[in-house]
Parts: C-alpha cells; sequence; structure tokens
C-alpha cells in the first residue's frame, strides 16, 4: 500500500535558524518559507535527491505543533509521510485493521494540496504517520 | 554535503510486531531481522521505492537504544541517516561550524557496513542525524 517516503517533517523552534543550518552546514538546497495559515505552520522544504525534509516552524497562537515543540524545545521529528495511490482505499483498509484515523476521518488538501490524512502515533510504533495521495 | 535520505530508524519495542504492521497492515517489502551485535540491536529493513524504514529492536542488555525505548515504550523515531560521498571531509567541516561528533569522532562500520558518524541532536533540531559514507 505505502510508496514512496514523500518528506520527513521535523518541528523546529526557529525556522530561520534550522534554514541556515541545512543550507550552510550541511550544504543542502532550501526552499524560502511559505506560511500555511490553514495548517498553523509555516514551511520550509529541503530537497535531497531521492526525498524531501519538511521544516515545521508555528504559526500563529493554535499552532498545532505549538504542544510538540512546548515538549521538544530544540524540535523534532515531527512525523513521515508516505504516498499512497488511493487515499480513500488505503484508508478503509487501514481502519478495518484497526488503526485509527486522526481528525474527521475524511482527506484534507494538505501542504502540497493534495489529499492527506493522519494515523495515531500509538498504532504505528509511536510514529505519527502522514499519508498523501501522490 | 548531505545526499540521499539512506533511511530513517525507527525504534519499536517489539520488531516481530513492528515487521508485521509494515509488511501487512502498510503492504510494504520487509526484509528478515538480522542481529547487529556489534551496535547492540536487531535490524529490519522497510524497502520504499525511494528509501528505506529501519526499524531497531533493543539487542542485549547494553542495547544503546534501550534508554530511548525506556523513554518511547511505544517506539519512536530514532534517527535520520544522511549519505556523504566523504565522511572525513564532512565531519572537518561540520566541526569546523561547531557541530558535535559522538562518539570518538572517528567513523565506524554501521549497518550495512559502510563508514558512519552521529552527530549531536541538541546541533541539529533535537534530530539524531547520522552519516554514511555512500
Amino acid at each position: 500500500m505505502i510508496g514512496r517516503l514523500n518528506h520527513v517533517a521535523i518541528a523546529v523552534p526557529d525556522l530561520a535558524a534550522a534554514s541556515a543550518l541545512y543550507r550552510d552546514t550541511l550544504g543542502a538546497t532550501v526552499s524560502e518559507p511559505v506560511d500555511q495559515p490553514e495548517h498553523g505552520v509555516t514551511t520550509v522544504f529541503i530537497d535531497l535527491p531521492n526525498t524531501k525534509i519538511e521544516l515545521l516552524g508555528a504559526l500563529g497562537a493554535d499552532s498545532p505543533i505549538g504542544k510538540f515543540l512546548a515538549r521538544n524545545p530544540d524540535g523534532g521529528i515531527h512525523h513521515l509521510c508516505y504516498e499512497v495511490d488511493d487515499i480513500l482505499a488505503a484508508r478503509d483498509s487501514l481502519k478495518a485493521a484497526g488503526a485509527r484515523v486522526l481528525g474527521s476521518g475524511e482527506p484534507r488538501p494538505g501542504a502540497h494540496g493534495k489529499p492527506v490524512l493522519f494515523l495515531h502515533p500509538k498504532d504505528f510504533n509511536g510514529t505519527l504517520v502522514e499519508l498523501e495521495q501522490a
């Protein structure tokens, strides 16, 4: 069912400093920051030859990564995003296997504008899993 | 400097259950477990089209992931591994930029038999970073 690893998301307390670290210290290709007010985050993408790192900074008072950053003040790996061909079929198969889908259970447009869902980390070895329709 | 994302490592409390989850529930290609006594872990690799997930189970009483699993009993993402062309040049450049290399600072053979180093998570947004010579 799961295909490519679309990205690894890392929540960071200071997006400018994290961008500079990946660009200058690690020598990677780093995008400009993009505010995503409907998701409560600002995103920066690190383009690697085979996948992407998504740096997440909090945007606004109610950012969904606010609690994570309060628990992890240095930042930390927030989620993995796997691509699937058919997100509704993937969701139904996962629910039938007992996995919990977060929120309403209906796919929403993610940071790339494609339909995404999040799966409960307790059902996936403590890993928050995003599924994105490829 | 950094190239491909070689793998994402996830520490898990029950390697057989995690392997079954990735194989049966997520429909991925899952390797047989391999004990790595010199690293204190048993590894299972999930082959995705563009990268790998490395599932890590504790092996022996002194496993280096023992404390991590005590803090994260469900498991969790343990590290990211980036490939570099020249691990000694990468190390020297990172040290010059103020990043801390763990252990002796000398590369050791990793799970694939290639030279690896680990970088201090405090210097990389709370992310333990492994560098592997490609």
